[in-house]
């Protein structure tokens, strides 16, 4: 159980990107519906649009979007350092050109803490720098330190009683710098830790790995978040090695492409065989679009490009990410998480799911 | 009140434009919500796209879309007229190339009317042909005749018994051509009629000039269909002069451009007056975009191009203009529509509605 200010959530559980203030074409009632538990924003693109003060002023994110469940802010650190173009870290922080309209400006780890204070969501995460995992080891080791440096500041500077914030362990590929980062980061000592710089690049084989050695050296009785994993076979491995909370564009952004999630695999519904099923799209789900919709319908929609249609598959996708979540915990208060987790991933995979390019 | 086979209307009715078989990013529960009567079809798109066979096969409209409401379709002729590159018309019907792809296709009045059947709405409209309004008289007085025609061969095709067919009268902007094409129409003889031909490329005063004309000589014991109005001045215009239905995608087009509708006039979301403004879009409206969201938030979900801000203020829209034919109705029953409906026009014009701009 995850004690927020906003209530109280069940873990393991999946959190929905709202990337801008909202999850794309979702209102606050359709994520409730959905059985959604904590919700994400991402501090680069509020700060940059429609800016920390106005949100502020409209009552933080809470009051802004009309969201009254719990939620987490990143820092902004890692859309910094993966849209920027222009960039220059330095013991300090980091400078940055907005991705809008190409202004300068700092993230430094004070700021950032600042930021999403004002911002209000009941998670925060320090500044940390997110390194592409095929980095050099050399440059991993400098990061991390620094990371952890930015940590001690970012607790330093965090004055909300009411917001929770959380560390986050570094350190690429390598074992023992991973080893090195967590150590650092628990010393600093916060309230729940994220495994970061992972779903950079390397392989899922090196990504379970690396996290199979870092997630059961985290304190057992502080929630533990992997950032950035949302396809159903990533879900359920995480989920495996002890992660408690997760989050991913995967299942919002695959619903404006017209891809829907089912336990028999992936359905893309610009394929030709969905056009004239009368079917819903997935039987099992019973969520709006499942109870309401034929494939047929969906797949017209999404030919047509249809506001209705990435809405509509959007709303599934979470349902379904979030159903999973629900049927991972249930299996796990049965004992028989391994067993089920198992058999889950062969139907999903037998089936036509591509867990391989699924991220 | 119009009766039909999916329900009873009361008139004057908006009926919100579903083009492609969906009104652009509501689902029939928010049409529900917001009190639609009819929702209009587009024959022309749903004939191309997905095609006639497989609506038919989902059950038509009602069981494709999921709206069990009545709806009516046109005969597909005005997107014929409007959209087509290359067309040729002649007494059998129209060839035309499908704006989609370029391919062949042929609309004679047997044929859209065997369309519409299949597609199954609760009226149906014969084919005409809708000359721009400034084409030359001889023109106009040519067609109107051959849209009479068609007219006869329409009624004599359709079988539906569950299904009205609607005549309709054109004749461009000559009092004598209207005239002739509404005997011409009505000695056919149909349920209900529609004005077509207008809101074409004339001005307003033209418009309400020959509508003023044509309508008080339509049959009084039949509903009386303004073909493609939607702005507020416009409808309480139209209904001054005793039209019952009008239908135009105004209101959803307007909001998927950040525009909202309200008692003093249009607001475009992209205005910087209405970022930092936390107060609701239309103070007097009970929709859950009122209720639930501010301006702030909704104009930075349409600075941001977010689909949600689409969805929310189509909400509106759609609401408002409803509501408005329901206060119309209201002060018909109370007998001081003239009053009323003068006092709200110029309040709406007085606070920067521009009903000229507003086609």
């Amino acid at each position: 159980m995850l004690h927020t200010p906003h209530g109280t959530v069940e873990t393991p559980v999946f959190m929905p990107v709202g990337t801008k203030g909202t999850v794309k074409g979702l209102t606050p009632g359709d994520l409730r519906g959905a059985g959604a538990g904590v919700v994400l924003g991402n501090t680069y693109h509020l700060y940059l649009r429609p800016g920390t003060d106005l949100v502020r002023e409209a009552g933080g994110l809470h009051g802004f979007t009309g969201w009254d469940g719990p939620m987490l802010t990143d820092s902004g650190g890692f859309q910094v350092f993966s849209l920027a173009k222009t960039r220059r870290i330095s013991e300090d922080g980091v400078d940055f050109a907005s991705v809008y309209d190409g202004s300068k400006h700092t993230f430094s780890p004070e700021m950032t803490t600042k930021v999403q204070e004002d911002l209000g969501a009941d998670i925060a995460m320090v500044l940390d720098e997110c390194p592409p995992a095929r980095a050099d080891r050399e440059y991993h080791e400098r990061s991390l330190r620094r990371t952890a440096r930015w940590a001690e500041r970012c607790k330093a500077a965090h004055t909300r009683q009411d917001q929770a914030l959380f560390g986050i362990v570094q350190g690429g590929l390598h074992a023992d710098l991973r080893h090195e980062s967590l150590q650092r980061t628990v010393e600093v000592g916060f309230p729940g830790y994220a495994v970061g710089g992972l779903s950079v690049g390397e392989s899922r084989k090196e990504m379970f790995e690396t996290l199979a050695l870092t997630a059961p050296k985290l304190p057992a009785d502080k929630p533990r978040y992997f950032m950035g994993i949302g396809d159903p076979v990533g879900i359920l491995g995480v989920i495996s090695l002890g992660v408690d909370m997760f989050d991913c564009v995967l299942p919002t952004r695959l619903a404006r492409h017209g891809a829907a999630l089912t336990p028999d695999g992936r359905m893309n519904l610009k394929n030709a065989r969905y056009r004239r099923d009368f079917g819903p799209l997935d039987p099992e789900c019973n969520c709006e679009t499942c109870t309401d919709y034929s494939q047929a319908y969906l797949a017209h929609l999404v030919r047509e490009n249809e506001l209705l249609g990435h809405r509509l598959i959007t709303l599934h996708n979470v349902h379904f990410t979030l159903r999973l979540c629900r049927s991972a915990r249930e299996h796990i208060r049965a004992g028989d998480y391994e067993k089920w987790a198992a058999s889950w991933v062969k139907r999903y995979e037998d089936n036509g799911g591509r867990p391989a390019a699924d991220k």
